[in-house]
């Protein structure tokens, strides 16, 4: 499975004359295409030859024997844990001729860009968008089938905790966000995830006006009367899901169900629209048309892929650069969300799968009434 | 204090002729200093002016009309969440004349760097090490007193989480990672924080070897015969604290009991240097020779400063461009470990205050042993 993936990236390379690409996962600059070529979970930097070899320099040199499926395994370490110094290395190590073409990460800052340049002075520096970086985040939006029964993983899961949840809320016995919170971290585990996959987001009435309410969640009451928002993923061999649930509790405003149908209506409007060949900022304005007849806007993405990231290609949003179009083997969230400090805060979002012919949604998040 | 805080940063910036200083808060690209200045959590742009004005660009206009002490708050969503684009029209709205100097975060990757050079071709864009960010890690590694309460109560919830877990470890009430990382979770928050500091990483005797053991815990025992280490924060308002136990449990070998004594020398020796004056890269060199006479070495850095991110100011560790003094107001861990893949591992990290005249330890930390 790696192998296969770092021969496409070989092929690549090969057609783009890269004879080395670089890349970089630490702290504060994460990149799973590390775990995606090599199995590695991170810490480490990861170099790939047009040769056709894989050399992984790992800070943790105990974890990347027992995990990375690579060539060659270098500790971090014997190169002060530097990764200017490392590379430098390495490129020596591996005999590459000067002149050749090393790409390295296009997240590196522009002070460790100079530094590369001048270490690597006689060969021939890339850091750029539409390079190496692009053509993995090409490759990891769309799922091969492992990825997917990955994600199908995660995702049933992820329904099991849904329905446990809307349960306990009927029958009262989830009182505060940190009931939640606590509940989905011990399931996931329980159920042979490795966790979530990022902070779950509970936020109560008081609190849902917030995109991300801040702190993420609380020993606040949740429900209460009004409108909640429960965001949350588990993580299954690496891959996310991601769902959010909106909990509607006692007799709403008409603000609020005027809210919250125009939400439900911008999900059906967009989900008909989540097919292969279109453009998903084409969906996204749809969208943005929709809410802005209704004088309302939506402070956030329509939806964004999902995968070793809680967020990865494609991006699903209105802006000019985004050039996306939906195909087959992507795996995206569709997530519209409405945000007001009066009314509080919903947001929907399901995880979906794009199919030849369409979508499949792969989760079961809703709207929940409690009365 | 956020005012007294962007003031001592107007007067760096007149000194150092730097008309707009451009902070970035986004996901992939976190910068606490926008919540050091301004009280806003983040996802946001901070633009401070030489004039000593603070402009904030945030994703969630909610949330920082809330949270957030500034001059002026403007949406992101205005710039169609471009930082590049919306530097452009905040630096066009405060009127800022042709030629200025504008320093841009020096994490900038170089792509979007070329950006702003092209969007800001007017001005003398500036992205480096040892400026308006060095700055600011220095300002945040020596902490003001409120910053000096804060931790210390995020610390007296820690020892209090750690008291509490040598309890029930040694009534045998623990009986897997999970339960202790559940614990802590809940725990933290019930005494008012706003959470984990990080991810607690709880590792039995089966995956101690890692240094971060991966996943970061599991359903498996802990503790069990032989090493198991935890490792948590509590983040109180903001600041983390950082502590790692080791767990011992029945009767060790006497590799292990070798392993544990040098560690525990190595605290020692090391604490003795943390004081003013000491360059933090002596003391790491210092354990560095320590398990080398031993045979042994040392993967990760020796310490770190914490406060608003779990790593920060002071570097604590034995790298040539580790230019870092102890002085006081800092407030660091130490926290040296070793691993082996027989034997399993040991860390023992507690947070400690440099004082004027030495140093105060913060939490309690240590090895507890269970028969």
């Amino acid at each position: 499975m790696f192998q296969r993936r770092r021969a496409d990236m070989y092929t690549w390379m090969a057609r783009n004359s890269i004879t080395i690409v670089v890349l970089e996962d630490f702290e504060g600059k994460r990149d799973p295409a590390i775990r995606y070529f090599s199995g590695h979970p991170g810490d480490a930097l990861l170099l790939l030859t047009i040769t056709g070899h894989s050399v992984l320099c790992p800070w943790d040199e105990h974890l990347a024997r027992y995990m990375a499926d690579v060539d060659v395994i270098t500790p971090y370490s014997e190169y002060g844990r530097d990764p200017v110094r490392a590379v430098r290395s390495l490129v020596d190590k591996i005999g590459t001729p000067a002149g050749s073409r090393i790409e390295i990460p296009e997240t590196t800052a522009y002070p460790t860009f100079l530094r590369y340049v001048e270490i690597l002075s006689e060969f021939n520096v890339q850091c750029r968008t539409g390079g190496a970086g692009t053509e993995v985040a090409r490759m990891r939006a769309i799922k091969d089938p492992v990825e997917i029964a990955t994600l199908e993983k995660a995702c049933a899961i992820t329904d099991a905790i849904v329905n446990q949840i809307e349960k306990l809320l009927i029958t009262g016995k989830i009182k505060t966000e940190a009931d939640l919170a606590l509940l989905i971290e011990r399931e996931a585990r329980a159920a042979g995830a490795e966790g979530t996959g990022f902070e779950t987001l509970a936020a109560g009435p008081l609190r849902s006006y917030g995109i991300h309410a801040f702190p993420a969640w609380t020993n606040s009451p949740f429900p209460g009367k009004g409108l909640s928002i429960l965001d949350f993923g588990v993580k299954f061999e690496g891959y996310t899901s991601d769902v959010t649930l909106t909990v509607a509790a006692g007799e709403l405003t008409k603000a609020q169900e005027k809210q919250l149908a125009l939400m439900e209506k911008a999900y059906k409007t967009a989900l008909a629209l989540y097919k292969p060949g279109v453009a998903t900022r084409t969906v996204s304005r749809a969208v943005d048309e929709l809410f802005s007849r209704a004088k309302r806007s939506m402070p956030h993405a329509l939806g964004h892929g999902i995968g070793l990231e809680a967020h990865e290609g494609p991006a699903i949003r209105s802006r000019d650069d985004n050039k996306w179009v939906f195909e087959p083997g992507m795996v995206v969230t569709l997530e519209p969300g409405l945000y007001d400090p009066e009314t509080g805060g919903c947001r929907l979002e399901n995880d979906i799968l794009i199919t030849e012919t369409g979508n499949r949604v792969l989760t079961n998040a809703r709207v929940i009434r409690i009365s």
